[in-house]
């Protein structure tokens, strides 16, 4: 193996990223060094805090034209220097839009392919289902009784958050999302009691009138006004977990937020949620959602594209906040 | 006793109010009806948030001309027909600005005069000091280790705050002031580690000197550019009460607050906190601030006139916030 394939920027972005950002190209694999493996990648995910990245907006400095577009993968080694890691092994972390990527191992996590279906690993089993998990069990403690909402409730982290909910008891389970097709999914696939298209020019009035009384947890992927309409709708005591603002990802000027005055008569909760904190309970909630999927328990969609060279087409899609379900590319095959 | 005085608005109120807003005016008192009593009251609080409810932003209706201000005050029984309030019995409750009030019982709460010097019991032993403890020991938890930061470090609720911190075990109380006299105070009555003048040109770079390891609790009474300044310097994972927000009580907009990124990054928890919520704790709290003061862990500041007619001078000084301690109306002798 001395041939791969990898997507770079092809230009600087400055707005909401498009398929003609980027472009594949074929590169010749450097021999791995000790401590390093080289991974076979089988699915990439697709995530939308990569579109802020790519504009600089994340932790990490702003990505050059010609650079690869970083993003995480999960993969089979095929060659390894570091003890610990054989040949057959998988595993997942950051790799970049690549079908093989030469990476230290201390930057990659096993993955148990028994655990869960192998693609859910870097879904709803994986990263996001760790943000859902930690966001309803740790941080909003879920209980028999809680009316809970979750925005961006069609995607990997919102769907799995409504489900874990249901899961731990919740009373009532609301979801927000940008079409009446995404609701549809959201309630039929994930079984949410209702879903409110925030497109639609009464859905505020919608969502005070599936949830009369109050929210009591509020799973925030936005930011914006829809987390200013959750408030207003707000229980006494709420809990607010703050996780994401795909509102202001790719706004020009990073908006102010609720007057604080909204949290003291609430007499909210608020949390905010870095799921990096979590990573080493990332096995152990993989195998509980895991068994969850197994037992018809909770459900997961993905929205897949296969061949790398995709990968531009549906990122596209994702930044316009047009796909169903989690984003992901199939790469290769599961097993050669 | 059939002769009384109040202190009445003279005019609505539109702006920050003035002494001459209010005006003095004998009254004949009515006959008690069953399940009132008849308070000689002894002490009158003075409170910024009854600044804003002249204004008509609080959670009770605009008070208009001839209306009594409303205010919370502290006397003795002089005539009862309620069961279980006996003449001679202390209550303290909302009477408003006078020195007889005539009163539902049930609205008043009884005050045992041993418990604490009475004067602390509409302040760093009454509903101030509740604040306070609620802040620091339930919502917060101050633990051993804590750096603590807390706004009008100089009021009564600031100043129990972070005397109460100290006494949990904090490592390191820093308050923030309007004026270096109040600063002086902070430091050298309630014994602070720091207190910043925010009126200072660099006082954001002070802050940030004095607290070096950032902060893990902050009690907020002011929101506004504190608020932003204090979670800028938040250590992770740490904990924000609001409580009150002086900076926008006499704003004429209601301005917006912190992006929610900032929750996010710093994995804050911020709670909102009401005292009605704890006012069954307010008898216990009081034996327990009580207890400090008279083992001199704990000290109070009042600032203090006599005769209900000084009640607006006063009141002018403490929404200029001129006052120097809990601003307090000295009414009539504790005992006749």
């Amino acid at each position: 193996m001395t041939h791969a394939n990898e997507v770079i920027l092809s230009r600087e972005i400055h707005a909401k990223p498009v398929a003609s950002d980027f472009a594949v190209q074929p590169v010749s694999l450097a021999d791995i060094n000790d401590g390093e493996v080289l991974v076979r990648i089988i699915y990439l995910s697709l995530d939308p805090y990569v579109g802020s990245a790519l504009r600089g907006r994340h932790m990490t400095p702003q990505p050059q034209p010609g650079d690869v577009v970083p993003g995480y993968g999960l993969g089979q080694v095929i060659a390894s220097k570091a003890d610990g890691f054989a040949v057959g092994d998988y595993v997942a972390g950051e790799t970049g839009w690549r079908d093989h990527a030469i990476v230290p191992a201390l930057a990659m996590r096993k993955v148990d392919p028994t655990a869960a279906p192998l693609s859910t690993q870097i879904g709803a089993t994986g990263m996001p289902g760790l943000t859902a998990y930690a966001s309803m069990n740790h941080l909003a403690a879920v209980q028999p009784g809680d009316h809970v909402l979750v925005s961006s409730a069609a995607g990997p982290v919102g769907g799995t958050c409504g489900q874990i909910a249901r899961i731990l008891g919740a009373t009532n389970v609301v979801g927000i999302a940008g079409s009446d097709e995404k609701c549809a999914l959201v309630r039929d696939e994930y079984g949410f009691d209702a879903c409110i298209n925030y497109k639609n020019a009464d859905w505020k009035e919608q969502l005070a009138a599936v949830l009369p009384q109050g929210i009591n947890v509020y799973h925030d992927n936005v930011g914006g006004e829809l987390l200013d309409t959750a408030l207003l709708n707000l229980a006494d005591y709420g809990r607010v977990v703050l996780c994401g603002l795909a509102s202001q990802y790719h706004a020009d000027e990073r908006p102010a937020g609720p007057n604080p005055g909204i949290f003291i008569v609430k007499r909210a909760k608020v949390m905010g949620l870095v799921v990096y904190d979590f990573l080493d309970e990332q096995q152990d909630v993989t195998a509980k959602i895991g068994e969850w999927i197994a037992e018809g328990k909770l459900h997961f969609v993905e929205d897949r594209v296969t061949g790398l060279d995709q990968a531009p087409v549906l990122f596209e899609k994702l930044m316009l906040g047009e796909n169903i379900g989690k984003a992901i590319v199939a790469v290769a095959a599961e097993s050669v």
